[in-house]
């Protein structure tokens, strides 16, 4: 318990996680922010991290101190250059870059054979709970129809949410069929029934809720209704470091959020 | 109170919404059912209404005795019938039915002149109301985004909603809009940012819903939510029949239901 | 799967559960009715159970055909005769009747030894879920603030429910503490803070509401809601069935919904 | 539109809701923050407002200069002294202050036939609206069971909430009863059936949840849920902002947040 900190690096420190990140570590004992990488060209290269501290930006891993463990909330080049770092000095990593072409994901892939790797779509504790209760309820009432409903802000780009979309996948692995064939994304005009085993999902946008997501199960006469609500976005950073501090220490491999709950209980 | 019951006949006895209506009128004191009328052909035509009494299904309205109320629930050939008899005899009439071509429903707005005339898409005071608060509500609160969520059986045929569609239409009006340039029906992919002003649906399908709506007002850090959830079909057969009430004795033209509520207060 | 259907009795055939089964047993070939025992002096008592057929009800064991399972919703009483004739032929028994004295409730309890037994105060495969996923939940996130929430309809004589009780007992067992010390079932003027580790109850009552449990699990900046809505009567009458044909050729024991929900998956 | 801006007086500049008035005037062009009163002996007293600027706070009315408007949001002590100088030069008054005794509470009431005040228990327009609406769904379904729920954070000292107390109240005079009679504040053990008329209130606790607050009018087979969430408590202040604006220029009397709405749609 009164361990030293863990060394830890954050890769795209600038970003909208990385600002999340450092503004937690400034207050978090368990951690001792040891390099902060950010896009070679940023305006904060070479800048204090904190203002009156001696650590400073940087925009490669050439001079990264002894690390614990890496965070990273970059982009595809950003984490090819994290990983890199990884392998090299056998660290755990823990990534949320999404938009991976197929060469980053086979190199990641590979990599679990070497370094612990956490990756996730969502690093809500809340959401890896109700990932794996959903698991649980969709496999234990595999006739009840199942429906996903989420909603998040004006601005989000994409529908469904990845959150919502991996809770549609770990249903439909759970119950031995894939997302692709049982997923209804849209229903407008003349839909005719319900397919029986199909996953529907619905979809709310806008002013600036955070993210909320639920899963219905639905019987005849009953119902089950599995949801999470995240009202404050920091819950994601502090997701991510709980998810560092876990990972250091455990095997090579590819390990979920879920695995973090699971030791918790 | 104590004046004698209101003579009805129900158009269309046969269907599921005049059987509801049936069974309700055997022990509502404030009608007395004077004519059933069913389909040409059918077989309960000519079948006494409940068993052991003297009145039987009519396939037509040549010996319908003196009335005060119709209410239909049959089709557009059905509704045309009773329409007639209606117009003839200067008797109100309530109607659920839809699929009306361009030339029935244009009979039925100029019956508007001559007759009083109640026509809806729910008949439940419930959504009859909650029409009412979200047209005050959109008006209100312009700006906030305006988002409906609806929830029905799987055996549904179409998407979203009648009711849906309608709370929409009624919100829309309320903003000096129209909903066909403000709907958003389905939201899959990339679909960019939320456009202001639009109003977004989502649907969900399953299990033995009667039907559940939910209108979001979405501010910034606030949102309204109002909602109507129907667990019992035979809502809709005493809403018609609350309606028939109270629409004996208006004055001619195009009444709706939250006329009927509006009365109550 | 074309086995001969199973020998089964009703005891407390004439109580609301003991008819919405009889209703079900018409139809479902899983099952053959073989005894429905009604208290001495029932009405029903000699009666045939169904129009024109051979089988009468009965007011005691003593003409029991062979039996392969035995559902009771009777009373203490009817319990404890019901209970005398499993435990005399080797029956296994279902049981949701309440109020038992500690006499009775050592009884069961000791019969345990000898046949398998299934007791519980919600048959709803989708309640019996809920509670297994609220353990799950308790454990895994024990920082976060409980909370339980029950509606039911207006002529509901006891708060919280006996299922939403029932809820609060799983939680409080899966956080190594006892519902007596954690539980908080009214809020009202000073209250001041919520007490760490509490399990607070909130009670809705209105209409015809079936019976709706909600358990919030609140963190900092998000939570997780987890909830059932049960809009029809006959899912306790299907779950009391469904637990009995389960039941038949269980080890001796006493048993759970939740267990007859695991070994679906 | 191009106007000057407002020329505003903060009362209770150093407290919560205070602090959160200031940091949204930095911004809103609509006003001129020209007046900031914290208590006697407040470390603030004499200090800039805003790092850098003119603007001191201060502990008195004595120097205060040519104003609009007054936001009140301190104490009994303070909001006395506020009214004084509102009375004194026919300033219009926002205030959120509790706990006033019965004298200031009868001068405030006195004072409503000389300036133009407007206290509210909740500045939010979501919450507003929300009365507004509670109000006329409980005149229009007089019959339908009315129960509240409201959820806030594990730190609040009381319960129910202000915001549902009021809610209640105005539901009530809707249907013609006062709140403390129709008021059902917990249920527990033997409850027996619910009272018809009666307005029940329900309570969660946990976390860091803002408030949210929800009605529900239950009839037979169908209910409205009518709710409000807020996420984020920048929405008091910006509501109170909005009551500042729009109650210069009105008439002498008792204003509500409900008015600000009224006049928005």
């Amino acid at each position: 318990m009164t361990s030293a900190p863990l060394r830890l690096a954050i890769n795209g420190a600038s970003g909208r996680m990385g600002q999340a990140l450092l503004a937690l570590l400034r207050t978090d004992a368990r951690f001792e922010l040891a390099h902060a990488v950010v896009s070679p060209g940023s305006a904060h290269d070479g800048e204090p991290v904190w203002p009156g501290q001696a650590l400073c930006h940087a925009h490669d891993w050439s001079k990264a101190p002894a690390l614990d463990v890496v965070i990273d909330f970059s982009g595809p080049a950003g984490l090819a250059a994290a990983l890199d770092h990884c392998l090299a000095h056998g660290l755990p990593l823990v990534t949320g870059t999404t938009g991976l072409d197929a060469a980053l994901q086979a190199r990641l892939e590979a990599a679990g054979t070497r370094i612990a790797l956490l990756r996730a779509a969502n690093f809500s504790l809340g959401v890896a709970l109700l990932t794996r209760l959903l698991r649980e309820a969709a496999a234990a009432l595999p006739e009840w129809d199942l429906e996903i409903v989420e909603a998040h802000h004006g601005r989000k780009q994409d529908a469904p949410s990845g959150t919502a979309l991996a809770l549609g996948k770990a249903a439909a692995t759970a119950r031995d069929t894939a997302l692709d064939s049982a997923a209804v994304y849209s229903r407008e005009g003349r839909t005719g029934e319900r397919v029986p085993g199909s996953i529907g999902f619905a979809v709310v946008r806008g002013g600036d809720i955070v993210g909320e997501h639920q899963a219905l199960l639905i019987g005849s006469g009953e119902r089950l209704e599995l949801g999470h609500r995240a009202t404050d976005r920091t819950i994601f950073a502090r997701g991510a470091l709980q998810a560092a501090q876990w990972l250091v220490g455990r095997a090579a491999g590819h390990w979920q959020m879920e695995d973090v709950i699971a030791s918790q209980g």
